[in-house]
């Protein structure tokens, strides 16, 4: 596309229909952030709704909130409400720890779901955490890892010696910010017999998710990212109705108890993604991610979509002569909603991430060489996109 | 011991040493608050240290907080402000997940640290969720779960048989309020070549421990209790030093790699405990416990028993002849900082708790007669105790 004006660019800002969310987030002055697919911003009724748990609900009324405020449902209220993001039922998705122990419960039970069979397929490349996760699991429980290269030609390949029994997989790589077709691919994995965890830490909040229609089997996301929820909250678990009655997941504690407060000897599992929960969660951090779910709750994730493909769009536009390469697909259907660019001098562009940051624009830098730049539609304006690609476009100028 | 007047239980708060903390708390006017052993109350200085991490760390300085604000060794940094508490070296304690989650990756690291013996043993009517995760492990790793009647003669007949690989007991008996002699039980696990997992929910900040002296092997246990970390807080884990060097824990997430940084597909595990970390962790959460144990830094672990079990020995006293029977040890070794008492005609002792809460004194009932007390030696006066137990008899006598 012509790169836009920044004039143009005001003009769309006006004309764009999520463009009142801005005005529900906190943003520090003079800050282009573009890193929300790190750490999303602080949506500006959170801190109201923290002091409430903390002085009211636990300072005043103690013990009593566990049922007044709903502590104890709090991780399937939670989970309602993620459930429209992600194309699930409400009673499919649970709120609690952390992306790494959801997806280790998961493949635990995936593995499972699928016995007869102990290969565990992975891509390189992924994030750190689901590789490191996956061999702690086969590890512990006698199967074997098979890491193939990312996209669907090895993932095939992989698939045809017909022993895989699960396939985790990022539904937007964190690094690339490439998407993946979680249709074909979850398709192709169950047409080998093999059932499918997809990672959703950077798609979901950044576009839409259609879990059932995809058929998906298991998967998990944090919500700190484009969710807003805060530094650290608690991440969420996504079990097919079709897997609730035979699933089995390892850490049994108490909150996954059927009847928990009969304080029975046996473990009896909860119904549905119930049973995925453990022990007690920060009913404060689950506040701060009610309020930005609450938020999310009136977001066309259509308009969202849109948004994120002409952000990001603009940002490659306006950056296209600067002498870095687009890592990013831009094909709209294999496009997160992230730039990522390589340097040419590898250790260059952490100083170019750096003198960025001081012009106000943050975005992040991950090793070796990619320049990574998150585009959270709610609270972007296409005038910040051109300032960013502007900055850019100077600092790399000024290091040239 | 006799029964003081509330004239004489005024004279000893005044020479209380621990008087000052209570002001350090708030608390409902008018409640006596007996269920500290199940949510502490709110130190008065949290609402203000939670802001700060939302509105500023979070709000204003977004990711950058990893780093300025001390994010990513949050962690490490409360671990090691519980070592102290629990009589552990600061590198052997780390803070994250639940109790569940961290005794199911203690449980399996206990396990692989002894791998010729395949038997865990627990004790009946131990916190369930004790038993369930172990349930979970045992089904998980093909071990077997062994479970005897409470008390040391059932435990060493079990660990006579010369298999067992690992005991999981709590310090203090949620139910009957039973302080375990946590030195001597550890000694006769040792002896017959088993390691041992303490739970310390309902005995730590609530009496000295000392896991180094007692040469324990691994514990966990929560901060939302006497600690007053908030509704749900993260828990803890403890891991003795000479583990270091070999334990392995299953849920090999990045916030427990060497070198998270680098990025590498490979998990190579941090050193010391936090090697037992797995996924992110509220920082929300995480501030407001980091207020409640700079609070703890400050307490004479010595003051506080002699507090607790003054106050428990009071409220005994008190209520001796209301026609209740008392579970709790009287024996001052083998009490925690709670009182149990059962009710003759079970189900009418829940009416009874339920009487004293309108009355303003919050204890709970724990199916399926005991009424249940808990005595925060910090924000707990004599008064409130005679009080609470004038209340007790009152109600019961209005039940008659």
């Amino acid at each position: 596309m012509t790169p836009l004006t920044r004039e143009e660019c005001a003009k769309l800002d006006t004309e764009d229909p999520l463009a009142g969310f801005r005005e529900e987030f906190t943003l520090p002055e003079g800050v282009v952030y573009l890193d929300g697919n790190s750490l999303g911003a602080l949506p500006k009724a959170t801190p109201e709704r923290v002091a409430r748990v903390v002085e009211r609900e636990w300072g005043a009324d103690l013990v009593a909130s566990w049922s007044t405020a709903g502590w104890w449902d709090q991780p399937r209220a939670l989970g309602a409400k993620i459930a429209p993001l992600v194309g699930a039922d409400t009673h499919e998705v649970v709120v609690g720890d952390s992306t790494s122990t959801n997806l280790f419960k998961t493949l635990v039970a995936a593995l499972r779901q699928n016995p007869d069979r102990k290969v565990v397929v992975g891509e390189s490349g992924n994030f750190p955490t689901d590789l490191y996760v996956t061999q702690g699991v086969v590890e512990l429980v006698g199967a074997t890892e098979r890491r193939v290269a990312p996209g669907e030609p090895d993932l095939e390949a992989a698939l045809a010696t017909g022993d895989v029994a699960v396939v985790v997989l990022s539904h937007v790589d964190y690094h690339t910010g490439t998407l993946r077709d979680m249709a074909g691919v979850t398709r192709l994995a169950h047409e080998y017999g093999a059932l499918v965890i997809w990672d959703l830490c950077h798609s979901v909040g950044a576009l839409p998710i259609e879990l059932g229609a995809c058929e998906v089997d298991f998967a998990v996301g944090c919500t700190y990212k484009y969710l807003n929820g805060g530094p650290g909250a608690p991440a969420f678990t996504f079990v097919a109705e079709r897997h609730h009655a035979s699933a089995r997941q390892p850490i049994t504690g108490w909150h996954g108890h059927a009847r928990p407060f009969e304080f029975s000897g046996e473990y009896v599992p909860a119904e549905g993604a119930s049973h995925f929960l453990s022990g007690a969660q920060s009913l404060i951090a689950a506040a701060a991610l009610e309020v930005s779910l609450e938020l999310w709750s009136r977001v066309d994730l259509g308009q969202l979509r849109a948004k994120s493909l002409a952000l990001t769009d603009l940002f490659v536009s306006l950056v296209a002569d600067a002498g870095l390469t687009l890592v990013t697909p831009l094909a709209e259907e294999r496009r997160g909603s992230q730039v990522s660019l390589r340097h040419p001098d590898g250790p260059a562009g952490e100083a170019v991430v750096r003198a960025m940051a001081e012009r106000g624009v943050v975005g992040d830098f991950r090793q070796p060489d990619v320049l990574r730049f998150g585009f959270a539609p709610l609270y972007l304006r296409h005038v910040d996109v051109h300032d960013a690609a502007m900055a850019l476009v100077e600092v790399l100028r000024s290091h040239g």
